[in-house]
């Protein structure tokens, strides 16, 4: 069994991933960590799991944890985690990090974006970013995984074989992105309560958003080139899945969405989680939430010689909590799919 | 492996069964029957299934599905039931059926509420009332499981130990039930689009709803006399979920909510899916939707010595698909949370 | 003309209020009170405004408004309007209040579900209970109207016409009452977030609401003798709306739900804003959300000899800013229904 | 007054239309037509409507609602208003017609996009596009105003100003449109009921929407030259609204957000319904849900040099009934914000 601890156990990310690891089979929990409510039981914070769940949520503690885990993950806030994280390296525990202080390359980057100085950029270099489909070599051979953003995971995955096989202009790429409110987190600001979300629909930090500078810096590592592109984030009423409509223009006018979809489906040979679908079909927020698949529709849209790819994630499982679980599987050699091999809800 | 088909296996309970079925360790899905869809893969009417269960929709062919199947689940309207089922019982099959047939003792009273003829009386003395906390051991003597309704199962649990123990006047009970807009079936009813169920709530067959003879009928086998009680339906515009305020009086003016809860802990001693909430906390549709749980809270309105258990279910879970497979593991003597031992989503 | 300001302007009773007085055709708006955004545009906190009322956020400042106002709305908390209004009313301005402070005959009544001191108690004798249809009269004859509470005017009027003709047992009546999330103001709570509100229903504060009292007392009075009932409050994913479902035992077994109905229009005759359904059709809170109507539907359990009366209203327009205007049209001797005379969105 | 009819009253588009014809002063509503519920009054298909508008709904009779009114609203299906339409226009009675039969110019156009043949060609040429913001001038000169569609007014004011002052690169025009449920209209498809539609976005009609042909008409015009572009069509889970996100790519890399926000303001100077929004702010769909303006956000993408307008309205008034009413306005010559002149819900 693998040992694991979650740090900010009772986020939405937190409480997914404390979700899928009760009935993974492979895993025994040993600390759940939570500022807020160290000292309550975890089924206090989240009554749904009274009678499956009840452990006491503590303080961080790490050297307790760092002796009792395998493996930890720090869904902390950016910034905190960079402080956190350093520890249990150095104790030669493995870290699987949610925030974004482990994604970049180049430090500079990180602190443009995010606006505030790196706590440990040494680590960097040996930080592994976590998209399963892209890293799957590396992933076992670092102590320290930087698990991608959702918005992230989603506009990758949809380029990733256009950018390969360099069919689009990559001058001309524009992701327009709509999410839904799990994806702020759980919190207490007015701008997601109830009645100022439901029935409303916004763009917001448009031509702005941190979530850009990852898509560019993976997406130019398999351009081998830099790429600069638009995305655009969209808040929609509802609690999971992301949606990203992804344009570009093709370079070859006559290339079919056929030809496209081969390409595609050539280039995620294999791939458990990744579904293309067939022409004329596209995938919709309901057929992923809940699950850890990566859904794809391909259209060419002959008028005008774009490619467009719809695609869509659950945003707190293959955007958080599920490619986590993954990334974890891979580390420790077991099959890849266990414990996040479930069907979407749909309903 | 348990051998199971699935009759009506496109319809909300039929696709919340096969979810759950799929990932069921003791099972084996050897036909799924849609009427609607034969002919077409499971996964092209639901493509969240898409490279998890692909498997071929077919007609109903009951000779085939019999010599193929240890248990078939008939998730079936009412009436067609009725003609179906026997065809099954005859063939030595074990049938779980979601319908209203088979969950009356007096064919007279289904006819009455259902408003049509029974197609097969003969087998209502054989069918067992599969409200597995309740009927646990006869549920493993019968080949005929009547799967209880869904406000039946909230309203009914809600009550049976206050009713076994007398500590309420049996005239005085009033259940006001809210629904989620899955309870409605899958249906292109205008009255359930979108449009007209969003930002809306409404009380609907007030005083005439069928479940409310199924909760009699089994209230008062438990109070041993007859009991006549107000039941009222509300839709609430959220997919899964029910709650049931269920008011009576209290014969002991005197008696605490503690002591309350004491009686229904006892009662409901060593079950896995029910969970009596500590004093002052209630339970939300939350808390158990896309699990099997039953959550209830007690309240003891002091001011008119009223009783108020407020009760929660997922509708199309414990309400069908997740206690049919419950009734499935009792009949086949496999741990009865086998499949079914997940917390609700919350998110 | 007549002049009015509002305190407590950005509230969502407030900005309710302020777009019903934009299009009131006897109104001039005259000052705004925001403490939390004085300074700012009435605009720049609810841009749906722009163009349309860019007025200035104010502090409060009691002279000023005083001298410039006709009659001055209090949109504050309990308690902080029991300290703001006698100053108004010192100076002979008139007051229309939400909250609770002036809703009580008897302070102590007050003191015991609000749980504070009163601040002036003083003025409880010449406030009047601002609901319309029961005190007409006596409305035009005060400086100071106690608005009714959303939950209470849709409760009392549901229930009036059968406890002044003395058709139902007193001691049995039960109000489970299902409401949207707006009744819980602007604020940014944790438990009114977006995700921990959509797809969820809950019961709240059971046996326990303050608006019990006030359901209490004015059913009291119109019965002439002390009234002590149930009333459950839920919370339903919607905006607006609530629709209560009451709940009594009838004296004469025989009375049909058509007899009932003619007492229910007699006791309303001539009432703009009452609609009694006609028999076999049931009010829906989307058949009231954005007017300020009181909908309706009257059922006889005829199995139990029960009356259940369902009814909705708009929690912030008839539960709040509409009754309000609807209080100043009648101060002010103007047609009552001006300003507020059209139908529901329905979508 | 006014004399209009509605033919359709009862779809979405035309309850809305009515819901503003009660309020509206200059209006008197003579007939009401519905095929679906003739003979019912409208109150019982529109409860909300109980006591405010009780006229009957009558089947189609050409003759005397061509005598009894001076206007008559089509809000019928395309290919169904071609036959209709000229029946009004040749006994000289005015048309605003829904549907997208009198939208194009070159009937080859509509034919292509809609598949079918155009039943009466000969009164395109004396159609105006009744898009009030771009052709006030010509729509009180014709008899037949073809009402734009709602995904097409939201586009076209959005890229209008920069069409016209040619700021963009016409071959770079990328639009991605998300809708409330509200533009699919009143319908029983499975497709748009709740259980289907809630917690749930997608795309659909990808590069194949017919809205695509009317915007690249429009601004064709404005522009001189023929413009083809990108339309995608998204569905997210609210009633009202969309959201248009618009991209191109600049001409001049240095001009900035402010100078396109005063070609902007300069374009569309007077204009009653349009409010382009201080640099920093954007627009959301519950800024105008229930409201006839339409509001823009303008962002630079310096990283890009691509302009990015976000653009809403509310796609059953602006985009249908509020537009309608707005023509009509124009038509008749009284002012053009009568009876549409209020602010957006927000709640």
């Amino acid at each position: 069994m693998i040992k694991v601890s979650v740090l900010g156990a009772t986020g939405y990310a937190g409480v997914e991933l404390v979700r899928i690891l009760t009935t993974h089979p492979e895993v025994k929990i040993e600390h759940l960590v939570s500022n807020s409510y160290a000292g309550k039981r975890f089924s206090d914070v989240y009554q749904n799991f009274t009678n499956i769940l009840d452990i006491m949520l503590e303080s961080l503690d790490v050297d307790t944890i760092a002796k009792d885990s395998d493996v930890v993950f720090t869904a902390l806030p950016h910034g905190v985690a960079g402080q956190i994280v350093p520890q249990f390296i150095a104790k030669q525990v493995k870290v699987i990090d949610f925030s974004g202080d482990y994604r970049y390359k180049d430090k500079a980057v990180y602190e443009e974006w995010y606006g505030l100085e790196h706590a440990s950029p040494h680590l960097l270099k040996d930080a592994v970013y976590g998209l399963c489909e892209l890293n799957r070599n590396t992933i076992p051979n670092t102590d320290l995984i930087a698990n991608p953003g959702c918005y992230t995971t989603c506009s990758i995955l949809a380029l990733a074989p256009a950018v390969a096989e360099k069919i689009i202009d990559f001058n001309s790429i524009i992701i327009d992105a709509k999410s839904g409110v799990t994806g702020a987190g759980r919190s207490s600001a007015l701008d997601i309560s109830f009645c100022e979300c439901t029935e409303n629909t916004k763009a917001y930090k448009v031509a702005e958003h941190r979530h850009t500078s990852e898509i560019e810096q993976e997406l130019s590592i398999i351009a081998n080139e830099q790429i600069t592109l638009t995305f655009t984030p969209h808040l929609v009423p509802l609690k999971r899945g992301i949606l990203a409509t992804c344009y570009a223009n093709l370079i070859d006018e006559g290339i079919s969405a056929e030809q496209i979809m081969d390409i595609y489906k050539q280039y995620y040979k294999g791939e458990r989680f990744i579904r293309i679908y067939p022409n004329g079909k596209l995938p919709e927020t309901k057929f992923v939430a809940g699950s850890n698949y990566v859904d794809m529709g391909i259209k060419v849209d002959k008028r005008t010689k774009r490619l467009i790819v719809v695609c869509c994630i659950d945003n707190i499982l293959k955007g958080a909590a599920g490619q986590a679980v993954q990334n974890m599987n891979i580390m420790f050699g077991i099959p890849e799919e266990t414990g996040i091999n479930n069907a979407a809800f749909y309903l």
